[in-house]
């Protein structure tokens, strides 16, 4: 795991939060995007090497909806860079750690995204993200 | 804000999940460390950039503590590394931001720290931290 890509954060009205993190990180969000097969509509803001990732619930289905429904507002996960998610993923298997069905696929951002089950990650719902530039290169 | 200096999880046994995020990270951590003025056990793991902070409570009094009884193990806060805490700390009291009573005060890993409420932060417990090196240089 190379650095901590972005942390997700869970928000109910996804305008009125790119105001307060603009506000807070001193930055305004530098893109919006929709990833219909999840639900979300998301938002980022750059802080140096990492990035602060909005998701909004577009649907009452949507993990983000039963997050907020479940616990309210706050970070949702934690996601980590990695050179070959084919290769951390069965490190990860080998290790015990077990990934959320239906991944890996494409999530936000021009990335290839797996989630580990957070019963094995004390709690914690861990993303690893790959680029797909760097998957088509290797292919 | 620089870049997130670290992400902080609560844990309720601090052996057994160092253990875990060895095998989670693969890297061991690099320090254990108790703040007493905290009631907590912490223990560091670099990803890159960025760091881990596993929190294990010390005392049944400790934020930690609380936190786990109310929503158990998991995120409990995000880091942001800042160039000069007390011009950060300016600008986001200017914004809104509402700093947490008693802080800024000596942190884990010889940091300055200082939290905002997380009510004016959708739910978010953010830390700003201060490298103490840094501040003695400048006085």
């Amino acid at each position: 795991m190379n650095k901590i890509e972005h942390l997700g954060i869970a928000v109910t009205d996804l305008e009125k939060s790119n105001s307060l993190f603009e506000r807070l990180l001193g930055v305004p969000h530098y893109k919006i995007e929709e990833v219909k097969s999840e639900g979300v509509r998301t938002s980022f803001f750059k802080s140096g090497p990492n990035k602060i990732e909005l998701l909004e619930a577009t649907t009452p289905e949507s993990a983000i909806a039963k997050f907020i429904e479940k616990k309210g507002e706050g970070i949702h996960h934690i996601a980590f860079a990695v050179d070959d998610l084919k290769v951390e993923i069965e490190r990860l298997e080998n290790e015990g750690f077990v990934v959320l069905p239906g991944f890996p696929k494409k999530g936000a951002d021009n990335k290839m995204v797996a989630f580990l089950h957070p019963k094995g990650t004390n709690g914690v719902l861990v993303e690893l993200c790959e680029d797909i530039g760097t998957i088509e290169n290797k292919s």
